[in-house]
């Protein structure tokens, strides 16, 4: 099973000790956990903003800026994605209730 | 194709406008975009401090906080998880390089 | 010379240590800086979406938090507040130019 | 009665509609609230991030920031910053609280 945040964080770990020159996570990683905590912060700022603006295109690009550095800030804290999606289906019971909201939606 | 968050979007959407006794996302919807906003944001917070902290368990629980609020707002915008997960992949150019990482892995 | 933050600081500082159940304060010392620091990181989210919102009795009341609960920070931290005043002075070279603005304003 | 923030406010008033090349406080009102929301919340992010690491010079130059960027919020949603210290002593009744606290200390 692989998907879009799993493959951006094999990506992103691929790039860890790299020139940071040359790529952004290599140079993120190289400043450090605390500058990359910064950088999440920032962007669910702008997501914040974004959304009470209503538009549509500001809060796609500023969600996905979120998702880069929360998977940048975990790839960080050695906590895989997997861990946070599994964490995120056993709290929301996701596999049961999505199975009855999709046969509602049937 | 699905994931932990299409999967978790169907769910939310399939609550929208029903018993808010009943659901946290029902609830959380009827209190409006803001509340949803600012929901978003105190998430990421502790996100940020859970990482500085360096409980690994803390930043598991703090980032799957911050995965749902975040469907949440999406949801309440409008915006399809699928088109933030594609601009992550379009701004990332994850799928050539992700290869190459594999390959370096391999 | 006093002022209204310089007066909440002393306050704040004579309740650290005190009974957790008798003031705000001390119960916030009590839960640790990461703890005041969340807090402060939530106030903005709130104040931040006040201010969009355009409702002037919320900004209000946001900002009182905001700085209610970066003066228990600056304490848990050891740093005066005053010391953060002056510095706030000395990068805006408040003193001179709002001479200036005064003279303007006359 | 005068105070840092309240000479601040004023010179931050006097440069609205100024010109932005020549002032920081000019080219963030012509950016809008939202920019200036935006930079509000990012420096209680850096607020956060610099309490923890326990840097007192950090604290205090991060909390400067912040105050001067709450300055400029406020006077762009018109709400006077004298209204904001005086909501913060009606809640905190800090002038009886303080002159006790005073008793006690002395």
């Amino acid at each position: 099973m692989s998907s879009v945040l799993t493959t951006l964080e094999a990506t992103i770990l691929a790039r860890r000790g790299g020139d940071p020159d040359a790529s952004y996570a290599a140079r993120l990683f190289a400043a450090g956990r605390p500058k990359i905590a910064q950088k999440l912060g920032e962007e669910a700022v702008e997501t914040v903003i974004a959304s009470l603006s209503g538009d549509a295109a500001a809060v796609t690009g500023e969600a996905a800026d979120l998702l880069f550095h929360l998977t940048m800030l975990l790839a960080d804290c050695g906590v895989p994605v997997a861990n946070v999606l599994a964490e995120l289906e056993r709290r929301q019971g996701v596999s049961g209730i999505a199975e009855k909201a999709a046969r509602k939606a049937g």
